[in-house]
Formats: C-alpha cells, sequence, structure tokens
C-alpha cells in the first residue's frame, strides 16, 4: 500500500475492506513521506520493520527482489489525486496490478497515458468507485439492462455533504482544495466524479455533453466547492448532477433518481439497502439486499441476511474481492469475469472533470465531452 | 366561481378548501361552458337555480345587480389558462375581487397588464400559490428571514410526477398539453413556477438569472414535459429547478433543500408537516407542525394538535382564510397585514415562463429574468 | 350539536369534517353549560341567535317544534363521555339520528341500555372511530378479508402519546383523567378503546380475553395514564397493545402490524396515506392512496389524486359523508349499505374497558371479555 | 473457533468481524463435527492443516501444546446453544479466555455453573451481545444515565423476524426449534434475550417481573416462535417485549422506545445509525454516529465519517476489538476498563428465558425472575 498512513481517512477504509473477506492481507506499505509515520502505520499493522520501505520506489523494488511467492500481489494506491500517475506508472513498470482511487489522475492527459501504460503491460488496474459495489447498485443495474424502466428518459443525481461549509474543514480538506494536489476541480473532481461514474454505470448510458455552473463560496478557496452540471446522454436522455460540499448539515447526500418510459428507480447512499422501484400503474416496491426479488447473481456480494446491515465498508470490500479473483484467476491462468472499474472508468472522470471546467469557463450552453 | 365543473380536479379542491375553515360559501358560479355540467355542478352544491350562471360574464353581471349584502364577496377563477385574464380583468371591471389559480395568465404581457388594472382598481387580488401556505414551509421563510441558515448558498428545487409519462394521460392533461389554453409552456408553466415561488418564497430571495434545458419526451406532445433550470439570485446564492412530469411512478414529489453558511433546511410535500434542520455543529432536528420549536404566529394556520395530519386542502385553506379575512377588513375599513401570494408574484411567475423558453431556445448559457 | 364550545378539540374537527364534502352544515348547537361560551361559538359559526340553545334538552325541544325541513337531520355529541348517553337517549327519544363521539357511553350497562334504545327506535346512530375511515386502513380490511396474509396469527397495537405526561396538561386533560367525567379508565378509554376497534376493524377478528397491566405514572392522577394489554381473538391469533399517554415527545403515534401465515401489513396514522405489506418471498410493497393497487370501492372515499396529501379530517369526514348518506337514504326510503361503526361497536368498546380494569385488578392472567 | 462450518450464519460473521480491525486473526479451529467439513472450512481460511482439529477436544489439547507465543489467546463458540456450557468449561479448564455466542447455555443452572467456573479461574468471558455494541445503542445508554429523559417510565422493545413463518425455514432453523439443541424456548432464547439484553443495557434497570404469552404457530414446531412478555423493572418502570419469529416478511426488525418523564428515544436496528430523541417541550432531534451531539467517548467505537454506513459487522467488532483490548492488558499486567457482555448477562438472560417458560405454563399473572 502507498499512502494511508495515520489520520489518513480513506486508507484504513483500504485495509478494513481489503481484510473482510479474508482474502486479501496487508504486507507492506510506504504509508507516508514522513518514515516515522510510515513506521507508526507498519506497527499499528504489525507489519515486519522490512517491510515498511521510505517510498513508493523502494517499495516496488523491494517487493520485487522477493521471491514471487513472498512479494505482495498488488499495491493499492491511497495518495493525494497528484501522484497517482507516477505512482501507478511505476507499479506497472514493476509488474504490479494496481488498485487505484479516484479520480485516477490529476489531468486528463495523465489518464490517458496510464491507460496506455496498462494496456501495453496487460497488468490488472481496478479504480476504487465504490459506490458502483453496493448490491442495490448493481440490482439497479441490472433493472435497467433488463428493461425495467423502459427507455431512460431522465437521471438526477444529488450529492450533498457538509463537510466544506467551513474555511477550515480538517486535514483532510487541505490538499483536496489546495490545486496543486487535487487537480483542476474538487468538488466535481471528488463527488462528481462519484456522480457520473454511477449515473453511467447504472443506466449503461454514456454522458455527451455538459453544461455547467461551478462555484466557490467559501472566500480564498482556489477550487469548486459545489456545482450543478446539466447532462445530455448518447441515447437522447437527460440529467442533472447536483453536487455540493458546503451543504451544511448533510452527511454524505449520494442519491440518483432513474425516470424511464415505465418506471422509475430511486437509491440513496445513506440508505443503501433499499432500492426503490416506482411506476404508474403498480404499488411502489422496495428491493431490498438479500430478499426475494434480487437477482440470484448479486448473492455473491452480500455477506449477510436482509436486515443485518451491510455498509460502506463492504462495497469497498466487494471491489476488493472481485480484484483479488481476477488476480487469483490471473495466476491460475484462467479467465474470469470481474465487474470492477478499471483504467477506462478512469479516464471517463477526468474528461468528465475537465470538460465540466471547460464549460463552466465559458459562454456557451453546451459542451461536448473531451475525446476518451 | 368560474370553472372547477364535473371531473375538474382543482375546482372540488377550491371549494372544500374554502368551505374549511366555516368563513366561505360558494354561493354562485359559472361552472363549465357546458350548460348541462354546470347545472349539474350547482346542484351538487344545493345552488338556487338562479345563480348558476351560464358565463363568467352573466355571473358577474348577475351578482352585481344583487343587493350588496347578497352578491358574492369574491371570485375565484379555476379555468383554464388561457382564460384566466380576460375573467380576472372583467371580475375586476365588475368590482369583484378575485382569486386565481396559477400560473396567473397565457403570457407575460397579460400579467404586466392584469397587474395594471389591479393597481387600478385598488382591488384585492390573490394567487392560488398553495404550497407556500403550508405552516412548515411557512416555519422555513421565518428560519431564513432569521438567519438561522447564515447567508444561503444554494437552492435545490425537485418537482418529479409521474402523470404525463404515457401519452394519453386523461382529461385534466389535454388542456395542459395543449398550447391554445396553457401557454407557452406545460411542465415550466405548471410545476416550474410552483417551484420557483417556493424557492424565492422561502428564501426571500429573487431570481436574476436562468439557464434552462427543456424536453418533450412524449413523442407527439406540443410543449414541455420536462425541464431543469440552474438558477442564479440576486444574493449571488445559485439554485436549481429540476421538474419533470414524466417521472414514472412518481405521485406529487416536490421538495426543497435550502444550504446556508451555517445551517440547511429541507421540506417535502408528501410530507409536508415536518422541516428538517441540519448543521454541522448540531444533531439534526425535525421541527413538526403544531409542535415544539415551531413559531407561535404560525398557529393560526394550523388546526389540528400535532400528528393529527393536516394536508393539501389545509394549505389551500390558509390562503382562503386569509384572503377571506383580508375582504372582511377591506368591508370593515380596517387594515389587515396579509400574507397570500399575489398579482406580483403572478408577473414573476409568469417573467419566469418566458425567460426560461427564451434560453432553452438559445445557445447562450445564461438569461436575465424578462423585466418585471 | 352538543358540545364543542370555544376551546374543545374535537368539536372543530366534527364541524370542519361536517363541511368538508359540502352535504352537511351545522345549523344549530348546544355549545356549552355557559351559555356565554355557547353564544360565542353560534356567534363564530354564523348561526341565528333562536338556534343556539343553553342545553341538550332545549336544542332536541326547539328543533322538534322546527318543520320538518327545516331543523336538523341528526345530533353530533361532543361532550365529556359521562354525559354522552344521557344526551344520545334523549335525541333518540326525541326522534333525532345520534353521531356520538368515543368511548360510547361512561359504563358498560349505559352501552347495552343505549344499543337497546337504538335497536327500539329503529333511528341511526353512528359512533366515531375515525381511524378506521382512513382509506388505507380500509384497505388493510380488504386484504385481510381477501385472504391476502393467509392466516392471522399475530396483531400488534402501539398506541403513543406524550401530552400527558407531565402533572399539568391542560384543560383537554382534565376532565379525561377525572373519574367523575371520563369513566373507569383514561389511557385504555381514550386510546385503548381505538386501538381494540382498529385491530378488530382491520382483522375481522373478535377479542376473546385480555391480561393487562395498566399504570398511573403520574402522582395523583385517579385512573390510568398508560397501559399494555395482551390479547386472545376467536380464531386463535394473539395480539398486544401498547397504549401509552405519558410517552413523553411523542405526538399522535398510533400504529398497527398484523402478522399472517403468508404476508403482513402495517399502517401507521401519522403517515396515513402509506400501507406496507410484507412477504417472506415478495419485494416490500408500498400501497399509496388513490394509487395503483387501491380497491376501486374506495374510491368514494378519497378526494385527492396521490401524493396530495389527505389527513385527519378527510378520515372524520368520510364517516360524516357515509352518515349523510345513510340519513338521505332513510329519507328517500332507500336502503344503503353503511360502514361507519354503529352502536354495536361502542358496546364492544366498552366491554373491552371494564374487561381490561377487571384483569389489572386481579391475579389470575387471562379474563375473558365482557359479554356484549 | 469451534463451530462456524460451512453453510453457518453466525461464523462467518464472528469471523469477519474479528479481523476487521486488524487486531485478531483465526488462527485455528473445529469448525465441524464433521472433518471434512472442518477441514474444508480450514482450507478457505488459509490455515494450517496442523490446526484444523477434529473436536473442541483435541483444539485445546493441541493449542495448550504450542508455544505460548504461538497458541491462541482465546476461543470463540460459534455451536448450538447446548454445547456452549461443556465446551466453555473445557476451554476455561485449558485456560484460554472464551468468546462465546448467545443464549449462553442450554439452562440457567448450567449458565450458573459456568459463572462459577468464570470466577474460580480468573479468566475472560465475553458473551456476544452484539446488539449492544451499536454505537448509538451506547449513545441511548449513556443519555439515560446522564438522566437526559428523567425517570425512565417504560420500555417498547418490539423484535419481528419473518424467517420462521414457513415450516420449513431451512438448515439454521432446524437445530434453533429443536429442544435438543436450542434449550427450552426458541423465540425466548433467541430474540427474547436479545430484546432484555438490550432493554436493560440501554436504562440501567434490571426486570424484576415478567407476565408473558408464548406461541407455537407452524405446526409440528416443537418450541415457541413467538412471545410477547410484559415486564416490570426494579426502578418500578414497566414495560413489554414483543417477538415474533413467524412474522411474515419481516426482516430484523429490531426497535426499542423509552419513555422517560422529560424525554424519549427510539432505535431500530434496521437504521442503527440514527437515535431519535423527543420531548414535549423540544423539536425531534435525530442524533447520527459520528456527527455532532455523540459523546466523544463513543469515537473509540466508529470507524467512518457520517453518512458513510456502518452496520452488523462493525457491532460484532466492536465486541471483538474490546476483548482483544482486556486480554492484551492482561498479557501485558495492565488494568483495562472494558465494556462487552459478560457471564453475568448470560446468567441474566438464562432466568429470563426460564422465567418467562414458568410464567407461561401457569395461570397467575406475574412471576419474579429466577434469582440470578
Amino acid at each position: 500500500m502507498v499512502g494511508g498512513g495515520p489520520g489518513a481517512f480513506i486508507g484504513g477504509v483500504h485495509r478494513a475492506a481489503a481484510r473482510l473477506d479474508g482474502r486479501i492481507d496487508v504486507v507492506c506499505g510506504a504509508f507516508s513521506q514522513d518514515p516515522s509515520k510510515s513506521k507508526s502505520m507498519a506497527g499499528e499493522l504489525f507489519l515486519p520493520e522490512s517491510r515498511c520501505y521510505a517510498s513508493h520506489e523502494e517499495l516496488f523494488a523491494g517487493e520485487r527482489a522477493l521471491p514471487a511467492d513472498e512479494r505482495m500481489d498488488f499495491v493499492t494506491i491511497a495518495t493525494p489525486n497528484v501522484s497517482h500517475f507516477a505512482i501507478a506508472q511505476k507499479a506497472l513498470d514493476s509488474g504490479f496490478h494496481v488498485m487505484c482511487d479516484k479520480p485516477m489522475t490529476y489531468s486528463l492527459d495523465e489518464a490517458r497515458r496510464l491507460r496506455q501504460r496498462v494496456c501495453e503491460t496487460g497488468l490488472l488496474f481496478c479504480l476504487m468507485h465504490n459506490y458502483s459495489a453496493y448490491p442495490m447498485v448493481r440490482q439497479a443495474r441490472l433493472f435497467c439492462a433488463a428493461g425495467e424502466l423502459g427507455t431512460i428518459r431522465k437521471v438526477v443525481v444529488q450529492y450533498d455533504l457538509g463537510w466544506l461549509a467551513a474555511p477550515n474543514a480538517g486535514k483532510q480538506a487541505l490538499w483536496r482544495c489546495d490545486p496543486r494536489y487535487s487537480g483542476v476541480c474538487a468538488c466535481i473532481g471528488d463527488i462528481g466524479t462519484h456522480s457520473a461514474h454511477l449515473a453511467e454505470y447504472i443506466t449503461g448510458l454514456a454522458i455527451t455533453h455538459v453544461c455547467a455552473d461551478l462555484s466557490t463560496f467559501v472566500e480564498g478557496r482556489k477550487l469548486d466547492d459545489d456545482g450543478t452540471v446539466l447532462l445530455r446522454f448518447d441515447s437522447g436522455a437527460r440529467g442533472v448532477i447536483e453536487a455540493c460540499e458546503v451543504a451544511s448539515g448533510e452527511e454524505n447526500q449520494f442519491k440518483i433518481h432513474v425516470y424511464g418510459t415505465t418506471g422509475s428507480l430511486e437509491w440513496s447512499q445513506m440508505e443503501p439497502e433499499s432500492l426503490i422501484w416506482r411506476a404508474n400503474d403498480q404499488p411502489m416496491r422496495v428491493y431490498r439486499r438479500s430478499w426475494a426479488g434480487m437477482d440470484p447473481s448479486l448473492d455473491a456480494c452480500c455477506r449477510l441476511p436482509a436486515g443485518h446491515p451491510e455498509g460502506f465498508i463492504e462495497g469497498f470490500a466487494n471491489i476488493y474481492t472481485d480484484f483479488a479473483r481476477a488476480i487469483d484467476a490471473r495466476l491460475a491462468g484462467e479467465s474470469y469475469a470481474s465487474s470492477y472499474p478499471t483504467v477506462d472508468d478512469g479516464v471517463r472522470g477526468m474528461a468528465f472533470i475537465e470538460t465540466v471546467l471547460k464549460n463552466h469557463q465559458g459562454d456557451r450552453k453546451w459542451t461536448p465531452l473531451e475525446p476518451c
């Protein structure tokens, strides 16, 4: 693992999720650029000193030097966005599969180059779009694919967080609002990409045009902390992403509605075990995780009986376990049909960010998505 | 009453709401252009034949001819939009106060002229923006005015209905989707104006610019059945109205979130008795109608103890009773501080409709609101 | 109307509900034992002085003396329980149909005698068990009758209010907690009877045995302010009523779950427009008032499209309108299939109260319901 | 670990929860009485063959024989109830700390003897009452202890599951409904003890008397599948536990309301991250996990920011991590203030079961709790 030192939020989630199903262990790391912090984290994880490295370069070299059955199987990158590309490239060059946090890179250009390198090396690359791994999100995707909604007309995504409402929002906020570490957008880069990915993932449609209004509400902040984006999809469907990180009092309010000609779906991240299905000619149905009506193919991404709440870590773990199975299959020379997000999703995400910014800065209403 | 014949939805609501508090009775009407339908409705209402009129012209003339203490005190106009202006103008010219359904007129030009006539006659004019009369909506307005949210940054309105999802949506739908009766917009005219009014009513801000994407999803339909509108307010706040009448399975899903620097509010028409208040530094609060925490000034618009559900008709009734009190005060020569929506709200609504359409038809991102 | 003077809660609800559908008007009353209060109420209602009576005796005599087409058609009794019997008996003796609030009488003995008198006079008698008139409650009854739940096994009712949590709970509370006005039980008489009636109404089963634990939590109070009652039904089904009027912070939290062999229902008075249906082999369904899935026979007790909230007053109004139709039919010599609660429901309610108290005072677990 | 072989539900939860925080690993086991199943599970867990044992006796002997720093630190017992006592006793006799699933034993007599043995050995014993480890349940306990509700008057617990509604409810159900494996009660033993524990845990009160009505709805079943129990507490508070395992359509509906003189609390296992606080003189508050208003002492049992759902496994993990810390402290010779449920909770649970059954079988209303 690269990144995820003491006090990092997402690093701990990666570790807990990786461990959950008993297929993956954290065996080594370069957890921080500060060696004492890195060692402290390694100690918490009961790692031997020899596998706590001072940098990602040393990590890859050190692990490379170990016998094949002792070295790590893949690396997780949980650093600020600015370093994703360099670390991922180095990992691939060193022969390691990569699990990378999102947004994938600092720029669309880097994203395209990373995709190129993934293709060249043939190694596995997984992007942690964790929300797409909730069982009921996957059920929503299956319903759309099966035509249960008819033709999709409109997609409405809301993602509201209060965490950046005040100027001083803590350590996590510092790098995310700093263009040197985060990229050209903050709110759109962080939760906008989750929104766009979920909209495309569930519906199977592709965004083709955007019309955006970004804001920076907190004085002195150098990147957007709010944005609303009108969408047009390749099928003719319309949509909107309303994303706000200064939404005082909101925890992690991420919702999606998909409206089709004959039915509609609603899913909310804060009640992730329910999927609401509505139609004009039927009573409302609430599909529940691990209950009747859920597609049996999804049993593999559920761990508990219905009514025993699963949550955020289980979503992450679904991606990790899927990725671990893909690596196992690769090692065994077998084929495997994975469903985790890939480098292609990462390129689309970076294209979304850069297109939204471009539109925001101009006077014309619609901007076509940057070529992916 | 003009309009509201057999089978009309909103006419019956007007009558029940008017009656609810025992201050108002329906005493006469021209309920339909079809005399037999009008008579049938008059019969249902136990009206004497003499006060069932064949047209609004006859209604005003007939009532005018009655002694002052026998004639009607005001007229309710519940006809398709196209005739609001002519009827309202005639009513004013005949010396009657007017309660008018929304949108106020067929065009912005008519709206301005109607405002002019209201000013000239000095008569009372009330526009039925019923949603603004729910007690918890009024509480939201009081919270905003008192600075409980700090400075308002963002307003998010969603209004989703499934009723027009299919091509054949019944009698009510016919005139609403017909540009000859409805005006230049359908969805934006019907629920878009409710949304814009509520956003301005609660926040006390004024919309200054819009950026809109309208759609007509049902083939052959001549007006919009969906629209999303980015908003800018006079204070610098941003917003979005997502309005859709082809949202399969949605009943009357009308929600608003208002985000300020220090707190936020959420209200939903389908659970109208709750007002959710959130902040980063407090547990969430749910204010409930007629419960502790509600402003005592609102007792006058509540009828039942908390937990005994009030609903849609009570909202309408709050407007009616306010209007009745204003008329009583006028008759008594007293002053009265009313809070019902007026002809000015009607002009703003029509300006909103025409500006949204203008923006939609162009390529530029932002269009300033038509002068009101 | 007898009772319902200034400051009375339920009297105003009766009037608004009676008026709502335009079939009934309040035409006379003896609103209070205090003549000035009675006059004041009559004034608010724009009644002529001649029809504001000093007592119920004068009311019945005065109305009796009017020509048939001018006198009132029925009387509503909205006084404290202690006087229901005498007033109702007098009304019947004077030839008036009766709408009576619940619990029906002060004692079971009175209830049986009142039933006897109703039989003898052949007049119509309606008991205001308003909760049974919510459309979704009626839908629940239809589902049970149609066997949609299979055989019913268990019925769970909760009714929690906070209004009596403090010793001083206002004027309404005074008479309700005073055995001279209220009867032998307070909490069980007030909300316990609602609970028992709803359980029997929805399921079609009859309570046969009870096992009760009553409490008086507020010092100095002379009647129960809390009670929990285990139930056995004639079919072998089991149940429980949990009723509490000192449930701090609860508004009017009245819920019922009915569990059958193949499905279950949940309904909650504070969200009265939804009826939740669950089964082990189906996704959860939420039936909504005036939406697909509701029995067409219930259209007659709905006024608005789905999503336009109806509430407490509409439930009352459904009883009133049903009663008004029954009276109309009687006047017209036609037959009419009413569904309002009757004097028999009132007798059962009083039997429930007295049996619960008897069980509570003894040491044996089960007590059979007093003969009705 | 003893038990938790292939197909067992709760064994997998124990393992995932133990692993979650990176402090505990499964290092050995006797997972099934069928050696091939036990081996298969050991293989899934990547355990060396040498540490997959054929029986719990061999497990304890084998581990005992290992050097102290290689042997397991404690054993988890996740077998049917009937064998808990023998295995736990053997574990204690072999010098191992014990984590035991609930109900603790087959009978109250066993429970008392086990407590005796725990005292004699001085070893640590933890009972997996996982629901008490949800952060918002702990917050509820803190609120009660701090007097935020005033004096507690009433406790209402509901626990409804549909899983035993049909005669054939799968493998899990077989032993639970078999008196040879489960004990004298099924529903009361399984979810009744969870309910009683939660009621006492949150309020700090002790149940002193019960009055119970148990049912066996499914023909041929030998133990109760439903029960309702009236409660009296040592403080004079009253309560009720409504528990049902044939509640068709319910997933794992476990709710508690606590009513005090000045406020009340509501918590629901299916929305475990919210704790609702109500009072007559305040707006409702919803306390949320990891949000403002939560006691800082609870940070240690939360892993994610608010709005990132935690669930069932995290609750289990809180118990495991607390137990692991207690063992660490013991090894280090340090003192440690644990909060996990102990053998004393287990004795109370068994006393509850046997008292409920005794009351159910008699005719008298109240039975005092068996001496603990």
